[in-house]
């Protein structure tokens, strides 16, 4: 496939464009990210959404710590081409890193911001260490990063 | 009402936040466009949203022209307080300034962007200047606009 597509998007000054990211089965809008050219393109190869991390200026392969992938079922592009918006399937039904289902849960009510939706796991159980998962459990943290080369030397 | 809940936005450098529109009946999302601490007070305040036109650099009063406007039914605030969630009444059932129901009206199908929805009215009829609405009919721009002073000299 040619990347004639990519340059049809209307990157703004940093290279980035806001994505939206609505559940596939529910309709309901999880949150907004932003994606620069690689992060789309790598979401279009994977299927599964990559943005780019504002606050990490890095790539952010959405899931990478929660284990919280977002299958994506169709990306659209609006009409001045400077938003687009995923379809997605949220992997254990969660797309906030404050373990709520969806970034958007306060709600303006009565002058102020309520929150409404619950929190169905801590971030503490989410993104805890893996040598903490289980307690006795003594595995290391790069036991479970099979992509990155082992550092560590022998005790 | 106090002005605390405009303080807990993290407004951008320019001063801008994200907002996305979601149809409120049908949950499609309509669109996505900014909004300053103006615009997101007298959304509450009117309950129709304004946005911040940032190519016309001026307050957008969704409808203005097209009598399309957005009732606001909801409005919620994201994780990182950086994006906007609305629920609306879309007006004429369109939200986009091409005539269709949503600016996301394009799709990434085989390495390109198609268009899958349709034009439901065309910006012609939509924008055209009220004094060639109906052949025949003799009103001026002028008439239409009681906000505005008239400046037109008689003739």
């Amino acid at each position: 496939m040619g990347a004639d597509w990519l340059d049809r998007v209307k990157w703004d000054a940093d290279g980035l464009v806001a994505a939206v990211a609505q559940d596939a089965a529910s309709g309901r809008v999880l949150m907004l990210a932003w994606m620069n050219r690689e992060a789309l393109r790598l979401t279009l190869e994977t299927g599964a959404a990559v943005y780019w991390s504002r606050s990490r200026r890095r790539l952010w392969r959405k899931g990478e710590e929660s284990g919280h992938v977002q299958t994506v079922r169709e990306i659209r592009l609006d009409c001045d081409a400077d938003a687009l918006l995923l379809q997605v399937e949220q992997t254990g039904g969660i797309a906030c890193h404050t373990g709520r289902e969806r970034c958007f849960f306060r709600r303006l009510e009565g002058g102020g911001w309520v929150e409404t939706d619950p929190v169905l796991k801590s971030p503490e159980d989410i993104y805890r260490p893996h040598d903490n998962k289980r307690p006795g459990d003594n595995k290391r943290p790069e036991d479970s990063k099979p992509l990155e080369d082992s550092k560590r030397k022998a005790p």
